[in-house]
């Protein structure tokens, strides 16, 4: 199903599905990288399991009505999604303080947000995707007061429909991190991927990360970790 | 009239005023600091003229109907000002990028906004005054969302009415610093300085700084420079 690389990035590479306009696929590396890119290595079956991960997470969302560009897994590292066009933003919703936010102001790892708290990053590797408000995203990027709006009420009931996933399999998503895209018809998804690379996830019990952070700090087995959190997922259905 | 030393900051002190309760004593003095405190000097001189530049400024805004804390100016080096609670926020007005939201988020120097652009900082030294967002300021600090939606919208009306007065003296207001406090009864105000050293401003003719850039960049005599504006705005009146 494969054809032409579109695009490829730190954890996906995307190709446009052939005979099938407006679709492409992604393909789901075993590169894992850490701050900005300094941390970085490669963990054969990261792929694999990011993926499958990835689409019981999309495959949830689509089920309770949330808009995305999933369709479906194709194979073992591939998923086949509806094409869009990118907003450059990464749209972070927290309901614990843990990671940077923690050093930038100052608030103890494990502080409650409640409301859960949406910040905007600016995509841009160069500048190290640096935080903005409002008016800085719609000083630079193409996108109106409304559709904003909408990105963060949508990203608010993502974290919503994820924290309900996730408490069913004894986890609390501590953080995660969305992008969106346009659809041909201008109408606004939840795009990119969903997966212990871009969410904290802690078990409610014992507080032990199930995400990334046990590479970023060194604290565990990366592979055995996105296991358990996939057990646990096919364990649920 | 001083007496009781309330608080010292790098460019001037608070003391409480003697027999007026709710007024307080700014002293201005003769320090200039920059990068955070990372480049310093004393220039003898200094506090008097920003005194007498922001005396002259606070009577336009007051003049103009603009609420400020601002009563009158004492001596060559004081003013008298109603006591106020500081809300923990650097307000920055963006009429023309210059300086960190340069390299913060690779805008041009010299590009406009327009509408003006608002940043809000979390004064906090040891952080390093981070940018924050609505939702970080509403969690960080003891402010309602329709107070800090007050605070948003006089930062603009404040920004507007020092356009017109710079204008009048051939000068551009490139970005301003304010910040404001809570008066006794709960009205929140203009507070703290506005002078040269919080307020780019740029020669409409020939671009040339008369603010504390040229500190900064070491590019001309800070004294002279803030002379000459406090000649062009004593010959206005």
């Amino acid at each position: 199903m494969q054809a032409e690389l579109l695009y490829e990035g730190k954890a996906k590479r995307v190709y446009q599905a052939q005979g099938k306009p407006g679709h492409i696929v992604l393909e789901y590396k075993n590169d894992v990288t850490a701050f900005n890119g300094d941390k970085k290595a490669i963990l054969t079956g990261k792929g694999r399991l990011n993926n499958d991960i990835a689409a019981h997470i999309f495959e949830f969302l689509n089920e309770k009505g949330v808009q995305t560009h999933f369709i479906e897994k194709l194979s073992g590292i591939e998923q086949l999604v509806h094409q869009t066009e990118i907003i450059p933003l990464e749209v972070v919703v927290r309901n614990v303080a843990a990671g940077s936010i923690t050093r930038r102001l100052g608030i103890e790892t494990d502080t409650s947000f409640n409301p859960a708290l949406v910040e905007l990053f600016y995509k841009d590797d160069g500048l190290g995707d640096p935080l903005v408000n409002d008016e800085h995203a719609l000083f630079l990027i193409d996108i109106t007061r409304s559709e904003l709006r909408e990105i963060k009420t949508k990203a608010l009931e993502v974290n919503r429909q994820l924290s309900k996933l996730f408490e069913s399999i004894n986890l609390k998503v501590v953080d995660c991190k969305l992008e969106f895209g346009r659809l041909a018809n201008g109408y606004v998804v939840l795009s990119d991927e969903i997966s212990p690379d871009t969410c904290r996830l802690w078990d409610i019990t014992t507080n032990e990360n199930l995400d990334k952070d046990v590479f970023r700090q060194g604290t565990g087995d990366l592979l055995e970790v996105y296991q358990k959190l996939l057990n646990r997922l096919k364990a649920r259905t």
